[in-house]
């Protein structure tokens, strides 16, 4: 059940309307990593400067993170960026971002990456993405690809090329939007999974995500926070909780996606409570598993009272 | 287990993205009531002018609607809204409302509705809802009371007050942030439950419904839709729904309220397919269990995988 990771590895700094971080360790694949490795170890594909720290790194392999593909530039600098989320939390602007190695990121798969079981492709250049599913001499046995609408801006045709290779599609509800041309979300979704993908997930932050596959959908929610300190990274840790579950119990049926996308809500909902990927360092199985619980008690009803 | 709902009675003229009705007969009792009469029959509270249709009355009688507590001022005439939804059809402009019968309504209890286990306040005037609650001479059981923004910017003194009288406050998201002061819905809502309400419900529209109880919560989803063709009355639907089946069942715990909710819910997804009350009177009990049973097929998940 190997489990081979795509994603930046990068440096943010944010403003909310509660605080202000320092520049922090960020990126898709880091959260991606911190997430997953709750469930199995991750092979993870990267590109960093030399100025990423070196204890980030080795706290990652500590964790049980494979660091083979991870290319080091040490005379580049890493990927930065930096932004500030509104009041609702659900949007921010992009303040400044610095491409820097990740400019021309041109991923290699290593030789021991090959036994890839499960592939997550975090949100990146969809030719990026695509080129890592071609380096695969075997095809994975699922392919989860997350991405967003800034793809859908300046490299939409990649974009459809990449997501007609994938099996499980997440986007938010925007994207869904935007990409399908429909604004009903149910049609969108039939409208995407036509392009390729046989799942397709809906994230809507705050309002939960829902799972499409064939005529069937289901929906969970995120659960009610008091506060959410800082949201990046979110959709990350969800990705990382659903592919890692998934990886865990080699189990790619819609009724074992659904548990997945719990998981994934429950590690998101540790993840906004700090900045960056401080708390989902900190959590243990029995934080997991209780806050798992809290999700059955939520959604839990009794239909034969009616 | 006997039933009185308190509602306005009125003319609606709609305009959608996808068409544009008549003017057709509306009002939050309206919708309550030919909601709730799916699993209860229902004393009506309310008042209409002379140009009420006879047949709408005629109707809800058949239905099981008592009428003895219905005002019909013949030299008058009904209150009337007009208004106009956006794309999202979450907001919407009014852009006509003629107050008429409502602008000086004095509720009059009837003898015959004493027996009242169940009050359901539909939206009106607090000063109106409160007027029914001290008419009768001996507390309900359950006192379920739902408002809207209007009154907290006119009317916020009267509100407070009769907000402390009721047992279920129904309020939608951005009504909990303006009446609790708060932006988080978690907190807002614990502010809100001081008030007076043991139990509080969060209205999300197509993102669904947050039950509140002590430091408990459920969270029951909207049925994901290809099309919203009316929003109108959606609310009061859930209310009628919500209530019709907290009266057929006499239990108010906690639990039963969770499925009291997705009833609610499965009710107003019918509502919405068309135009005023025109879907909703076309229902019969297999098409609500079939529905009800797409709510459980929708969050259903099993946390044994994990």
């Amino acid at each position: 059940m190997s489990l081979v990771v795509v994603g930046s590895m990068a440096f943010d700094a944010i403003e909310t309307p509660f605080g202000k971080s320092d520049k922090i360790v960020g990126g898709a694949g880091t959260y991606i990593a911190w997430c997953a490795t709750n469930f199995t170890p991750v092979k993870q594909i990267s590109v960093v400067g030399g100025d990423f720290p070196q204890d980030e790194l080795d706290a990652l392999t500590a964790r049980g993170v494979s660091l083979e593909g991870v290319q080091i530039k040490k005379d580049e600098k890493t990927f930065f960026w930096s932004g500030r989320y509104h009041m609702d939390m659900n949007t921010r602007d992009t303040l400044e971002t610095q491409l820097n190695v990740l400019g021309d990121f041109n991923p290699v798969v290593p030789e021991s990456y090959q036994d890839c079981e499960y592939l997550m492709l975090g949100n990146l250049a969809p030719a990026v993405q695509s080129s890592v599913i071609t380096q695969l001499k075997k095809r994975p046995k699922l392919i989860v690809m997350d991405t967003m609408n800034f793809w859908m801006e300046i490299a939409m045709d990649d974009l459809k090329k990449t997501i007609s290779m994938v099996d499980v599609l997440m986007v938010n509800d925007s994207e869904a939007r935007q990409l399908s041309g429909d604004f009903s979300l149910v049609r969108a979704a039939a409208t995407i999974m036509k392009m390729g993908p046989k799942f397709l997930i809906i994230k809507k932050g705050e309002h939960g995500a829902l799972l499409f596959h064939d005529n069937k959908v289901f929906f969970a929610p995120a659960l009610p926070l008091e506060d959410v300190f800082d949201p990046t990274g979110a959709g990350d840790t969800f990705a990382g909780g659903f592919i890692g579950h998934i990886a865990r119990t080699g189990d790619i049926s819609f009724e074992n996606m659904k548990t997945a996308i719990i998981v994934g809500s429950a590690m998101a909902s540790y993840c906004v409570e700090k900045f960056g990927t401080e708390r989902l360092r900190s959590i243990d199985k029995s934080d997991i598993s209780g806050r798992l619980d809290e999700f059955v008690q939520l959604v839990n009803f009794d239909i034969n009272l009616v």
